[in-house]
């Protein structure tokens, strides 16, 4: 693991490292903050998953995570979004291929031999935080935007006992019955669509549920509400008496101002969860 | 003006907005948060000036002040830090032109007939926004980041009674002496150096004063303190017995990261200002 850059923040260390990932067959770069406390042990740590287009750095220099981070002493993992580099596919389209890893293990061509970025979240960067830094995998908790947000939710219904809660902003809710779900899902993972259904936080939360608190924030102004099929979660969620709250945030739009608007709630709700 | 974008955010409207400026001549951009409370009334004011090679959008989007101007109702203004536009005079170094207007009155070619950004900060833009949003020109106070820094302190200086307070991040406080500063102002003032004076926090600071309260923060591991000369701006403080504080901030860089971390106590310390 390579040390790209450390930031003294908020009274802790924004840093960003790179490593050789063997999940994805090529070197990943993620962000992490460290809050004061990691300095005399172990902290809980809370997963953030971005969206399409994004790298590790948006949400580490956008969201304005790292002081509600700070006050509630919880370390803050930010990982990339897809593999990178000259051998790894790519779409002309920002949808697709890199920056659109959508959080799965590819089986078809030309995706599959790196966009791996289930195993990676789940399973490789995970044991490389515990290995590296002081972070207590017993306490986790995960959230995210957009495709994070799908991310999020299905990787946290994929893992019980995992996640102490889960939380998304304006996840991509409905992926096998979205333009944000069907294209990628097909070339991702092919034509057989029972395939897809471990990838739609809808379908999971009708089919498995979480054993945690689930936070969701929608705005109500979102420009991509017809992809994020909000509705269809809401309705999942009440009809599973899952436990949780899914919040409709009149006026909001999908941007990073939303997201920071309401980010002080998602860390504290992870928080609550954590040190309960 | 134009709208460009408007983003609902921490209750109140994040926009962007251009316009024709006489100061300049030619198009500029600002970004300005106003919380809920303009819908009701005028809101206090509070003035954010970038650094170098920022545009009204790096703060907007990184610093993180939106929330804690939110909390206070407080509305925040991000100018660009320079004219822009294809017949605007540059340099190629990211320290000249365009991106690093200094906040002065170019007064030589090739700069001077753009490069007016004192009188499009002190001026044009606050008649603007008095005309055309719900602000309060009788309460103002100024803050700023680097080159903005610089900006805040010297504006600040220069129109005694205008603003309540006056705080700066890591601002360049010594320009007439510092390789940030020499450069810039002798292309733009041009070398009889007492032009410069007005334009060094340091040496307004030792003459003139400010008649409010001074916050500055200077990170210790800021990899520009020997072009910040902070230690002047520091002495000068305590010479003229100047009411505020001189914040050394152990580790911390002269990044967002380091901004982000005390915002919190900027707007905290322009509000207490800003509703004396």
């Amino acid at each position: 693991m390579k040390t790209v850059s450390e930031n003294r923040c908020y009274g802790g260390t924004q840093g960003v490292y790179s490593h050789a990932s063997t999940a994805t067959g090529g070197e990943m770069t993620f962000g992490l903050f460290l809050p004061e406390e990691a300095q005399l042990g172990e902290v809980p740590v809370l997963w953030y998953l971005s969206g399409l287009t994004c790298t590790h750095e948006n949400a580490m220099t956008k969201a304005g995570a790292q002081g509600w981070c700070a006050e509630q002493g919880i370390a803050l993992v930010f990982p990339d979004t897809s593999p990178r580099g000259d051998d790894v596919a790519d779409d002309e389209a920002y949808d697709l291929g890199k920056g659109a890893g959508f959080y799965v293990n590819a089986t078809q061509d030309p995706w599959k031999p790196h966009f791996k970025m289930w195993d990676y979240i789940c399973d490789e960067l995970p044991a490389l935080l515990g290995a590296e830094f002081a972070v207590d995998l017993e306490r986790q908790s995960i959230t995210g935007h957009s495709m994070g947000g799908h991310g999020a939710l299905t990787i946290a219904m994929a893992n019980p006992g995992r996640f102490k809660s889960v939380s998304a902003f304006a996840p991509i809710a409905n992926p096998t019955k979205s333009d944000w779900g069907r294209k990628q899902l097909g070339a991702y993972l092919g034509a057989d669509e029972s395939t897809w259904a471990k990838h739609d936080a809808s379908l999971q939360m009708r089919d498995v549920g979480f054993d945690g608190p689930v936070l969701i924030d929608q705005g109500s102004a979102d420009q991509f509400l017809q992809l994020l099929k909000p509705e269809t979660l809401a309705e999942a969620m009440a009809a599973r008496r899952q436990e949780g709250l899914f919040r409709m945030q009149k006026g909001y739009d999908h941007s990073y101002f939303f997201m920071s608007s309401f980010m002080e709630d998602h860390v504290t709700f992870a928080a609550e969860a954590l040190y309960a």
